[in-house]
């Protein structure tokens, strides 16, 4: 199964020629997330071919600009569109009554219908779950309420090996027993271990996207070993002051996050606009990281399977 | 003195890779006002290099998204890179509510004042007037509350010919009493006409922006003559019954209000983007209306002078 993050904009605060704004796709299988929606990003999903109808679920980490200002947009382009599918978005509070307010006064509405979960401090952790993917909000620590999001593939039932069936002459409620995770007893009373029945589970997969925060240790628990952690870095080191002072991270500040949590791979965004050349990003995270370092890039497409690979889109 | 629009954006309803939606920006000696403000304006002013500091009036036509949603981008961005200065805006009722609660949501203010002239169809026609221009709302019929604009250079007080001064060794009681249009009575009785001993005044320059609206001949009075007029033709003639079904107009209609209100130049915008070709608009337009026709796209450049011309940014 895919299990893939497109990166659709990179930057902070404001749009450039150059940087988009927040907004992630991750994949699961061609079923579609959005996390975060910066001004321009149904544009940027038209640039990189992403079929955005397909989008069933809306993570929004918080109510600055530059991660929600292109989401009213973007509903609206999907009902123009002739969108009837259903679409859940999970965002702080308030979001649901500027919607509606934008609604009204455009006399506009909705032919599909729109389930909102909207997020205090003290809503359940588990906000999302389906059949193929759970997702925990993250306490970050911001200027305003912000949650970042934890991703987790959920188990499937074990395959059972092809010759086991005949093997044990196995009946449907055997199967369903080994499927469960049970061992087999044998008519002769001896037992053959679960592991020998099926073929042995793929690892299960986690990305988790934590943008806008400052340094916060309390992360890491949440966090530990996913296999890829997206975790803003606003600011260069040299920038720690503002940082601190904007409810930010510096590259050190996430890279520490990352190693703390022994996540297996870092990827870095969110750059402020003072910052042209972004090499210097990697080199300060790889110096406090010990694993693989990514500079997110609008187009980048990062497929986490045994490995994490990294795909650069021609769009 | 420059009296120039810039179109940013010439389509509907969702911007594109190709087309971005409405904005304009009149610039009229480096003073600029804002027309419209459609999601990726802001973008749109930094490909084009408009300095958008400096923009200091922005007029909202109505609050369909593809006319607003870059708005609060935008303003957003003002406050980020530094505005100092007073900013006023023209609006349907109802822009102010949305931004005040999207700033609440997102614990932001703003550190230059926001002047509102929030418009109901009983607020008086003159919506907006200064030392150099005066701005009357036209009514326009579409779905939801709509406004357009009409845009009109302010005469300056006249000049006085050179020699004059010397001539009838006026004062400076004469000067004044002639710059406000008196003729000049000498000591011996007789008269020298205001126009003897003024420079002609320059014409004074219009433009006229009508987006979105039905065919609605009610217009006509108010833009009469105009130098520029630029209105909607979201549809080509054949789609004549979806524009009248959308609350829009098709290129014959708009060319048929610019032919009866003896406009100088027309301009077309708001394409739907069921057209890739707009090669057919100018044509089935100029079938209709006798002046010349212009195609509006993003950065195109029209000087209103003695004659209207047009610049391509190479952006």
């Amino acid at each position: 199964m895919k299990f893939q993050v497109t990166v659709l904009g990179s930057g902070s605060a404001l749009p450039t020629l150059s940087r988009n704004p927040s907004a992630q796709i991750l994949d699961l299988n061609d079923r579609l997330i959005l996390i975060d929606c910066g001004e321009g990003t149904q544009v940027q999903l038209r640039k990189h071919k992403v079929k955005y109808q397909r989008i069933d679920t809306i993570f929004i980490t918080h109510l600055h600009g530059d991660h929600y200002f292109g989401l009213v947009g973007l509903l609206n382009t999907m009902e123009l569109m002739g969108r009837k599918k259903d679409l859940t978005i999970v965002a702080p509070k308030g979001l649901k009554e500027i919607l509606d307010l934008q609604m009204k006064y455009g006399g506009a509405y909705f032919n599909y219908k729109i389930r909102f979960n909207e997020l205090t401090e003290k809503s359940p952790e588990l906000v999302f779950e389906d059949k193929i993917v759970k997702v925990h909000r993250l306490p970050l620590k911001h200027r305003i309420v912000c949650f970042g999001y934890k991703f987790e593939e959920k188990a499937k039932a074990a395959n059972i090996k092809k010759d086991v069936i005949d093997k044990y002459n196995l009946d449907y409620k055997d199967i369903i027993m080994i499927k469960e995770g049970n061992d087999l007893i044998l008519d002769n009373g001896s037992t053959v271990p679960n592991k020998d029945l099926v073929i042995p589970p793929r690892k299960l997969r986690s990305y988790a996207y934590c943008s806008d925060t400052s340094y916060n240790e309390e992360l890491v628990p949440y966090i530990r070993g996913v296999d890829l952690l997206y975790h803003e870095s606003t600011f260069l080191h040299q920038d720690a002051v503002k940082a601190k002072k904007t409810g930010h991270s510096t590259t050190k500040q996430a890279a520490k996050i990352a190693e703390l949590s022994e996540v297996k791979t870092l990827m870095l965004g969110h750059y402020s606009i003072r910052y042209l050349d972004l090499e210097p990003f990697k080199r300060e995270a790889e110096e406090v990281f010990s694993g693989p370092v990514i500079i997110s890039d609008s187009g980048l497409k990062i497929n986490i399977d045994e490995h994490v690979t990294i795909d650069q889109t021609t769009a």
